[in-house]
């Protein structure tokens, strides 16, 4: 099927026109006429793939989401739940340029959410999805006997979940605090083997 | 020194109404003209006090930090240092509408970082506060034998910073969770008196 996939390849060059808009002048430069330029296509052929400024900036942001999705979704294949649980969540943390991009641009069109509400939508599912990864990898982890039984799996996916995100954003404001976030998260997990709840 | 009182008391019913404008309408409506509207005040006394947009904005910010760091010193009585850590860092969660507010401004300010550099250097002073503040916190309740020997406390430092920015975050998307935010803060503080480093 190649004409599905040239269509597929054709929307991801666009969405990363939107990308480097959005990054380089703000969201409230991106127009189809000033997409359709720096995707270098003609305006009426970007209208027929996305007829609105709203779909395209949609479309900007859910391309960010399912790249690290899909990256995310390799590592399952890992066998030990320790690794797979910090290869996948290492994915959330802005560790390169290709996650740092994907970081700065989910910020900054959720930031225009009040104008946009199918930003918002995106960006609470992208949210869900994300605790639910780490509910999952927190089970495998007990399961394997490296989280202690007494901990409370929906308190500990609440931690982790903040934990990693809140790392993302430091790491983003100072690229210099990447590795203390690897870390904090290593001993995060580290720790799960023992107490709480309950004062140890 | 009432005239001083007096001025002092101006200022912040200017920045409250900066506040409101940001919450209601956005940062983008905010001008000298729209915030002497709101503040019942005529243009040329606003004038007098912020000349330009753009201190009214720095001001409107800072006194969202300048309020909830009154009210972290304030706990600075409070003797034992588990509840002394407990109360000052409930204070950067939006459990009630006084917090949430804060914290809305915070982040629609911060947003207008590209456009406003005075903003981002007010928002980096405050996360640097919040950092040196965690540091502080960890430091007594290890001196007070509430934080293992082997945990490193630049490290803890790392987590619990991006933990609570990470809770407080996850508490303003859904003021349903702040009760798992508070409980996770609990167990974060309880956790330290034991494992880390090495895994356990």
């Amino acid at each position: 099927m190649p004409r599905t996939i040239d269509h597929d390849e054709r929307r991801q060059r666009i969405g990363e026109a939107v990308w480097r808009l959005v990054l380089r002048e703000g969201v409230g430069t991106v127009s189809l006429r000033t997409v359709a330029a720096e995707a270098d296509l003609v305006l009426g052929s970007l209208r027929h793939s996305f007829p609105t400024k709203a779909e395209l900036l949609a479309f900007a942001m859910r391309l960010a989401h399912e790249r690290a999705a899909a990256r995310i979704s390799r590592h399952a294949a890992i066998r030990d739940p320790r690794r797979r649980a910090v290869a996948a969540l290492r994915e959330l943390l802005p560790l390169d340029d290709e996650r740092t991009v994907e970081m700065r641009v989910h910020l900054a069109l959720m930031a225009e959410g009040p104008r946009h509400e199918e930003l918002t939508t995106l960006a609470d599912t992208a949210h869900d999805a994300i605790g639910e990864l780490c509910r999952r990898l927190l089970t495998d982890l007990r399961d394997a006997g490296l989280v202690a039984p007494q901990r409370h799996l929906g308190r500990e996916t609440t931690a982790l979940h903040a934990l990693v995100d809140g790392l993302a954003l430091h790491a983003m404001r100072d690229p210099g605090r990447r590795r203390a976030a690897t870390r904090a998260l290593d001993d995060h997990l580290d720790a799960l083997a023992g107490p709480p709840p309950g004062r140890p």
